[in-house]
């Protein structure tokens, strides 16, 4: 059962690139995440205010795999389908596509829950709703 | 005596939000200096190969005025103008406004140079053309 | 009046560097908050608390004077004076100083308040006392 | 055959936080990132000084399991054993460690490899003796 088809453009700024002249491997996740919380903000489920009401909603695995580096400048594409795998996991199986030659350069699956005040798993209604659809 | 003006449109992204879930005050240098870069660019100047022909364009100096935090999703729009100040140094003037009401984030002043292989200051040629058009 | 020395020693991490291989300009900024958090801890003032009682201590400006790059593996030690410059405002003027050679990497000027939840100017009790001692 | 045994400690930063007030996840790559490197320099290896020969050390594969958040200030420590899994692919098994209760933050298989001026595998002959050792 797939929720959701998302892609968003972006493009390498040069401070994310480290001595190697490449993207940080870490930039990456910074990238799957923007995609995400901009994924769900097209569902209308804002982040920060999820946040703010008390439930955070955290990525409990991620797995990557680096297939080519991004470097300098160039323009990519993340995307990104939403499932969900247990009553309260959803996954993210995301990729990022260099625009120039459609080359993929990473794959991610990012397994997430949602955790309330109380430090226990639960998911806010409409993360419920968005994967139930 | 002005040389360009340029202006970058960019989004605020939650991971460059600090726990006071504002923008991190550091991150704010981070959108400077990719709207330098991007302005370099959009003159036939890229960065990374001035680097790779090893002339480091650095910052000698920053000053930077907060005026009002960015927060989670809000779009903004950095501009810069280029001023020659010495024979050797170039100050980019920066603004950072908020596209929604159109006030002022954030003011900076960016002192720069080139410096060569052996250390000494030098402009590369393409930085002189530029600054002297 | 001056306010507290204090100093912090660090490690340049390898993902801090740029494509010059050298420390990125914004990296510098993280540095000198770290030290001013630490600093404040060595005071009994927890940064993360007072932004969670609502009070965000902010810087207004900064104006950074960068002399030497870092670069990989380096060891610096931050310092810093605190000084009040008016009724709500105050000053950490802060070095970074590389170990091996003792020179001098950057010096700044952070000027800072804070903010209350209702976004007006007022000091947390504990800054006020730091800054009258 | 297990290849070394290593720890580092270090301490949360508050810049590293973001707005849910504990440390991104993007922010664990770094710091296992720096164990890494520190690692190889423990066993003579610079990494700075291997890239700068042209011999790019790459991750390929990452697989993060999330435990327990950091938060503001607190103190870990890094672990990490060295693994060769073929003739040119090494894992480094990595994890985090909340040092006031010992309680596992995050587990890590870091899957790498490296690659020479010519786009091809190629180990550098310090990271061949350091596996077979």
């Amino acid at each position: 059962m797939k929720k959701g088809i998302f892609s968003l453009e972006m493009k390498v700024r040069d401070y994310e690139c480290d001595m190697q002249g490449r993207v940080n491997n870490a930039v990456y996740q910074n990238y799957l995440e923007h995609a995400r919380h901009e994924f769900l903000l097209s569902k209308g489920i804002n982040f920060a205010e999820v946040t703010k009401r008390g439930v955070n909603l955290v990525v409990i695995r991620a797995e990557l795999d680096y297939k080519l580096p991004l470097t300098s400048g160039e323009v990519f594409v993340v995307t990104l389908g939403l499932e969900r795998i247990s009553p309260l996991r959803f996954v993210f199986n995301q990729a990022i596509k260099r625009v120039s030659d459609q080359k993929l350069v990473l794959t991610a699956k990012i397994i997430a829950t949602g955790i309330n005040e109380r430090g226990r798993p639960e998911l806010p209604p409409e993360i419920t709703n968005l994967l139930s659809d």
